[in-house]
């Protein structure tokens, strides 16, 4: 008779619950498909006087999630607390520390501190396992280091946050301003405490920066990472993209190049046609570009009760059927401190700007570029009735720093209306 | 010192040298990923004078797959030779026999003789793993199996049969009838050797039986799937179905109802902006859908030497890092054998048939329907020059044995030039 799998959870928040409501659901499925019981002995939250919508009589109650972590009766520590320092990491330091295995949820947390947890895990010969830290329910921690392990990862690239996917394809569908349909998600609870996590960027970097741990084997940098939001995205910006035959999504990339490791996240203009493209609303997809396997996108929810519990019960059952993988996917002192590439891979770039109205003014524009070195490939003045002229222009590739000089020539010829928008194009 | 993983490949045709291209080109990715190295020991293969563009001069040669399988030296055994019976079946016997785990490609050999090798692995404490077998590259064994583990699976929906996909996109791009996509096919070397296999839906039937036998705990059951192909579909259907906003697709359903175990295999209409519907060309994608992870999509490319090497790779990976799981994700024994469903899920049809251009013909033709208890959504009757009348009619939901009552009540009323088309809409 195998012994159970005996699980800890610290924070019964929404996939905290989710995760126990599995673990009662389906107890005898995860019997037969792990070949042992997989048993909750402890649980821990901030409140104990609280109606979750699920029995947890049963479960033995600690207050202080670092006192659970250390529970001898417990195998695996559930850290499902979430925010980068305080009790989260202290928690699983602890359960590190007292030979327990981690599994979280907790992106930011892995993103700031991932490489000093893996070497605590490793010296304790210990795992964490983080799949719901990263697109939700879509399988793409696992796919990355164990499908495609046989795979030189070329790129990785993601749209993986849902609410700034949600806000794009929304202002596009209903032709909102930014600001209306981010008050809107605001309502429907879909932003963080810190809406600047979200629609900053910086919860999909979070994300990035692991995956780029994991597909290049180098030690996690979200420190370097090149981060833009969405916040400067304007309905005329989807417009003028949605006429030229692309959406704007919130596009992260990773890529191994003779430059250094290349991390941006970021809006990006992508063909309306391509998978990535036609991923609407809260959805998440991510494409994996491995030297054998080609492009694997996957696709599904990154987010909410279910998903997110369902990849905690995948690490859950990986630990109950006894496999063991180092944290990034090799051992934590293999993984290299690449450097941060020295410039992003060339890419047209889509440039909104409103220019006075006075002759000679889009000839001052032309020349800033091109004096930066920056080619346009395409350039359109819209007929208007103001005194100020909306402009758009494509470049041909352009290096992101070229263009920023060119922006600095541009805005010191004085014919600018406000500071101009620049979109990277991404031909995927 | 960790010992490495020694394998045995048997089969050196497309797949075969695929994967001695990774072992050999991603030896210290492989040892540094798993820990240990992967080595081949060696290899067999019908004709031994042969350019495969690989060094085979390190490894031992064996003319006999058999004898390959059971060398005391290796630990993994590849079948990558293919085929339900011959010399894969006895070879994949002889290593499970002698204590060899097995990885193999071949979706024909585990979809007939599944249960049986199953059981033959477990008796032997040996695993056999398959994911090169269902879909290529792309890693929806290893999904539903592990990252799914606390799912209970509701659906397992696919389009795996490139060869099928890229006809019947190629029918609708280039505006070709059936007939000569097929040659230019056959051709371009898409096709098996028994090209039934392909547009007969029967290979692709056997990655299905795969998928349901994982995702619902059952017996592997190719042997009651419904299967149908798609050498009846014609570029009208096609364009029919696009003028309706639909697309052609050899779709795979399976799900476990109060009715018992629905396999179909068949050409059905699919939305035309759904994933799936928008799949073109010789991509594969698979849709899994969980009560807590709701619905995923994988997609990928479902053949070739790159996609099949990878996913035989990661099988390899999986076995050098110690992870051992049942053949279909739990024990062989504990799989129940489920009974096929009495009748599939009722949908929606679309008929298309040519009629006699006689008074009352159309007026006969919904009297069969009716008389059958099917009602009839929408109803077209082309304008023509000749004497026939082509006739398009989508019902209301239906029993696929309803419809086919009606249709011989159809043929009984002498009206119908030829048989009629029936092909299921689902509003996925």
């Amino acid at each position: 008779m195998p012994t159970p799998l005996r699980l800890g959870i610290a924070g019964l928040g929404t996939v905290g619950t989710g995760v126990v409501k599995i673990v009662q659901r389906h107890a005898d499925l995860l019997e037969s498909r792990c070949g042992r019981r997989v048993d909750i002995i402890a649980v821990s939250a901030r409140t104990r006087d609280k109606d979750r919508g699920v029995r947890l009589g049963d479960y033995e109650w600690e207050d202080d999630p670092v006192a659970l972590a250390r529970r001898d009766d417990i195998d695996v520590f559930l850290e499902l607390i979430g925010g980068s320092e305080g009790s989260a990491k202290a928690a699983v330091e602890a359960a590190l520390e007292s030979g327990k295995d981690v599994v979280t949820a907790n992106k930011a947390l892995l993103a700031l501190h991932g490489q000093a947890l893996a070497e605590t895990a490793e010296a304790n010969g210990k795992v964490i396992r983080f799949e719901a830290a990263v697109a939700g329910g879509i399988p793409v921690i696992k796919s990355l280091t164990e499908s495609l392990a046989g795979n030189e990862i070329k790129r990785v690239i993601g749209v993986m946050n849902g609410t700034c996917n949600y806000i794009l394809t929304r202002m596009q569908d209903a032709s909102l301003p930014y600001e209306d349909v981010f008050d809107e998600a605001l309502k429907l609870g879909f932003l963080e405490a810190d809406p600047t996590l979200d629609v900053g960027g910086i919860d999909a970097g979070h994300k990035l920066a692991l995956l780029a741990s994991i597909a290049f084997g180098t030690q996690v940098n979200f420190a370097d990472m090149e981060i833009e939001g969405i916040e400067q995205i304007r309905i005329e910006d989807i417009e003028q993209a949605a006429d030229m035959g692309y959406r704007i999504k919130l596009l992260g990339v990773a890529q191994l190049t003779a430059r250094g490791l290349e991390q941006r996240m970021s809006p990006c203009l992508v063909p309306a046609t391509s998978p990535l493209g036609l991923l609407d609303g809260a959805t998440n997809m991510v494409v994996l570009e491995g030297d054998s396997v080609g492009t694997i996108s996957l696709r599904g929810a990154g987010a909410g009760e279910g998903p997110t519990a369902s990849a905690v019960m995948g690490d859950v059952a990986d630990l109950a059927r006894g496999f063991r993988l180092p944290t990034f996917g090799q051992p934590a002192e293999s993984l290299r401190a690449e450097q941060p590439a020295s410039s992003a891979t060339p890419a047209p770039f889509y440039l909104r700007m409103t220019l006075r109205d006075r002759p000679g003014a889009l000839a001052k524009i032309a020349t800033a570029l091109g004096e930066a070195g920056i080619s346009i490939d395409r350039m359109r003045q819209y007929s208007h009735s103001a005194s100020d002229a909306p402009v758009l222009i494509v470049t041909h590739k352009a290096q992101r720093r070229d263009l920023s000089l060119a922006i600095e020539g541009m805005k010191a010829t004085g014919v600018l209306v406000g500071d101009p928008v620049a979109i990277r194009i991404e031909d995927l």
